[in-house]
């Protein structure tokens, strides 16, 4: 496991509470979207120019793990760190619950790079991110 | 009040309840999207067509009255009728609980076209939707 | 029009846009309630709290005004003051982009509290709430 | 691979639908959930009742491949069969789209059931939702 390269701080809207007042299992799938959209904005890139450069990111799996939930009120410490296989980027998101520290969620998703409507091996969108070196 | 012109059956998802087990108020706003949808497809248009064609229409204004709760496993009756009023189309929106024949929700939903962005006076889309005679 | 007296910040999440790339109608109810929350959390009372006290407050009626539109990044202000009105309140909540100062969305949302299963004069909830001297 | 047990047609909504005219990933969480559910009330069972028992079912971990996007107008047929492993239920989920046939997602969905609290072996469930014949 490698060290989390980006950390964002994401609070619960209680309109994200399912019938059992914890939060709905599929809002996780937003939160860990939100964090990469914040990733890749932290690197000085977005989605707006990432379409322009002719470069769509596909989600093509995702395995989440749920250890804990989540009540109103509560804030989360969503990480990630990125690994690359094959032509696919694996982004390793964990949540964890800001007050105590608690293990929320654990999730890898695989992420594949459309270039001009093609699969690529992704280096064009490896290097945009700044993570050739460091990886 | 004018006769209703188009209705739908919309059925209740769990996902969509809050923790008090009944609709969230904001997925009406869904429901009458869903309707207005639906009615434009009935028509034999379509929003993709409606883009083609340089028609861009915006919500300006909701006002829902919210008359009773819907829970888990309650089937709508979505009807509406459309009305015109200047720039604007007035869409005509209530929803009712199929099994006892309840008002869940009645809506006013007004709608202004923009063609080729500048606002319109909406002709164009009020004949697309085959409106003109029956209003 | 009276000044407000709650504000709080709310970032879009990127979730939130619809196939337009703008903020979808039905996000702003989320927005009014998360804040309208918000607002109740900032007066040291809370919903669970709330609901233990026998107060059910229900949404009667939504009017929503559409100024301008919400894209990727935008920062919301959003605002409210509280109204009496009969057994209603009325929340006046606008929401302002914070960049550039533009109002958003102006809205009215009608509550009405249910204590012990009754309408109620709402009373008790006006009181936790630390509106009764100010209004 | 066992065979189907259940199914049932899920309409895409255009609400549901992102920036890029797609379904947001997200939003099979949802289909997947609702298919459960639906599963559970052709069983003569409901999660209402489930309460009551004292039964809590709580999703552990979920797999989803994407296999192909879906869009404006398409409906799914969301299919299941269950299989129980260890204290784990884990039920395969498949979505399809209708009209041409073409696998849309593959899902993997464990579940573990809470028995007054307690991690339970599951029995009661399992016997509930009349899985223990045929299983």
């Amino acid at each position: 496991m490698k060290d989390y390269i980006f950390q964002v701080e994401i609070g619960v809207r209680d309109y994200e509470l399912d019938s059992e007042g914890i939060v709905n299992n599929a809002n996780y799938l937003h939160y860990l979207e939100h964090t990469r959209h914040a990733f890749v904005k932290s690197r000085g890139y977005s989605f707006g120019q990432m379409s322009a450069d002719g470069i769509i990111p596909v989600v093509s799996r995702i395995e989440v793990d749920y250890k804990s939930a989540l009540r109103s009120g509560d804030v989360m410490e969503s990480k990630l760190w990125v690994e690359r296989q094959g032509v696919r980027y694996l982004f390793h998101q964990d949540i964890y619950n800001k007050e105590n520290g608690q293990l929320v969620v654990r999730a890898i998703v695989s992420i594949v790079a459309l270039v001009n409507g093609q699969l690529s091996r992704g280096a064009e969108l490896w290097e945009k991110l700044g993570l050739d070196d460091e990886q």
